[in-house]
């Protein structure tokens, strides 16, 4: 569960060990290609983080990596069409004729080859909405700020945010939360924490789901905190806005990269908090402190899930 | 050979007749969401014919007529993307990714379970120019319009049509070049036909291979006169256009439906002058006299191939 680079540096890892993935992926992403289609096309589904979460999963043979590549490509020039992802409008023109945006995940799924399966956390679009501090002369005020990418680069302190449905309370993508109760392992994050993995949370059915669910639950922290909505966020933060978001939340274990944990036993005690147990290693990509290494990633989960133990035939290898 | 509507109805009618057909497609579109794909996107093949030439040979399983659709779906509301078909959004991104139109094609052609192949006649966007007369005060004046939209909508008479390419001599497609010298049968027309039609016997790397080729040539009349590009036009007048065009070119067949010719010995008369020999039959739709009904076209087809005999392993039935 999550949204885009964090959730595709997670399935990267996690096709190394089971080929049985369901991702959820966030559908209140507002900015870039996904953002302008949603401002175009009222109501559509923003397919952008959707179509990264495929392309993390597609199959590796020439024709499942040719339109994987397509549906990557950005239109050039300085026209109209500058930036958008071919994938994006594939996903928006066949959600505008079939309207079930799982029945065009599954199909555009086949086309690239999907090991497993995407789903959207919700079959509507959301937008987030946040109560954030020190964007006043008097720092202790809040304000409400709307809107993904405004969250996601405020000056700000993010205090909490809130999910909006087109129709009052947002509806979970029934696959989705069937998955999650399906599931020997869930994981969570990483990822932009409040635009791209609480926002799960705050779906009723699918924080139900987790809560009821008898999967292994694994979150997994990001390496560094992200400028705008976590700046200056120490890795306890993050478990402890978790908590803030969704107190009846339980999971089994916190997964952390070794160097970017400053204060292990401040971790250990928030992730207590939250029934977890810490798990850290080195899983920064070598190349690039602020990635995941997929193959460390994949191992880490491996040995957490076994140490956790998943009952049931596993899939996982 | 062909483009637009015309060729979507010789293709309906050949894929009865064969499983073994190559469209050749002209490529000088500069109207509708090609037009604005080729301003936008420089030296782009305008894909909008292309893209119909498939559906007209798409397979007809499940996934080849949902992708089918899908190309042919248009965006809705009133914004950058609206008006624009899918598929040509499809063909463009995969044209600005690998360059080779005839690999695009052979690509999206797999998806849409097409049966036969789809070629462009040339691999660089053409322009088409027209000699209009009676556009000016003095009806006798000749004047130079420039591009499909202008010549097919133009209030005066066409008297002759160019091709102009980027890099001066327009050049025909290499595999659309062997496809008419490997022929069993040619089909040319219906269609716009100056703008559609014509444009094959401009680009001298097919004039050439028609002339050369041992392929049966067959020609098929429009129903209706076009208004624009060939208001007034007689059924014969369409075939003298041909002869001042491309004077070695030779047709062993004329077809045209017989409630569309009010004067059929000056039509005979004017196919002789190619070499041809008419043939009447109904083949105007029912529900629409200004279209081809395909089972009729096919049967048609079939007939004049059998009459003027086609050597070697025929694929024809």
């Amino acid at each position: 569960m999550g949204g885009g680079h964090g959730l595709h540096a997670t399935l990267t890892a996690l096709r190394r060990v089971t080929d049985d993935v369901t991702a959820v992926v966030t559908v209140a992403d507002d900015g870039g290609s996904s953002g302008r289609l949603r401002r175009e096309l009222q109501d559509l589904l923003p397919p952008g983080d959707l179509r990264k979460a495929m392309a993390a999963l597609a199959g590796e043979d020439e024709a499942s990596q040719r339109w994987t590549s397509l549906f990557k490509h950005r239109f050039g020039g300085t026209g109209a069409l500058a930036g958008h992802a071919v994938g994006n409008l594939v996903i928006a023109g066949l959600l505008e004729q079939l309207g079930d945006p799982v029945a065009v995940l599954d199909l555009t799924s086949r086309l690239l080859g999907v090991k497993g399966r995407v789903l959207p956390m919700s079959n509507d679009p959301l937008d987030i909405e946040a109560d954030v501090m020190g964007l006043d002369e008097d720092v202790t005020d809040v304000r409400r700020i709307r809107g993904q990418v405004a969250i996601a680069t405020t000056p700000g302190l993010v205090q909490r945010i809130r999910l909006t449905a087109p129709n009052g309370r947002p509806a979970g993508c029934p696959e989705a939360v069937q998955a999650v109760l399906d599931a020997d392992v869930v994981v969570l994050g990483p990822g932009s924490w409040f635009t791209s993995v609480l926002p799960h949370l705050l779906v009723p059915d699918l924080l139900d789901a987790l809560v009821r669910t008898r999967a292994k639950k694994v979150l997994v922290l990001n390496l560094v905190p992200q400028p705008g909505e976590t700046a200056g966020f120490s890795p306890e933060r993050h478990l402890d806005v978790v908590c803030e978001h969704a107190p009846e939340l339980k999971v089994d274990a916190v997964i952390a990269d070794v160097d970017s944990v400053p204060t292990p036993d401040r971790l250990t005690r928030a992730a207590s908090a939250l029934g977890a147990r810490t798990h850290l290693a080195k899983i920064a990509a070598p190349e690039a402190a602020e990635r995941h290494d997929p193959e460390a990633l994949a191992g880490c989960l491996r040995q957490v899930v076994e140490e956790t133990g998943v009952g049931g035939t596993s899939p996982w290898r």
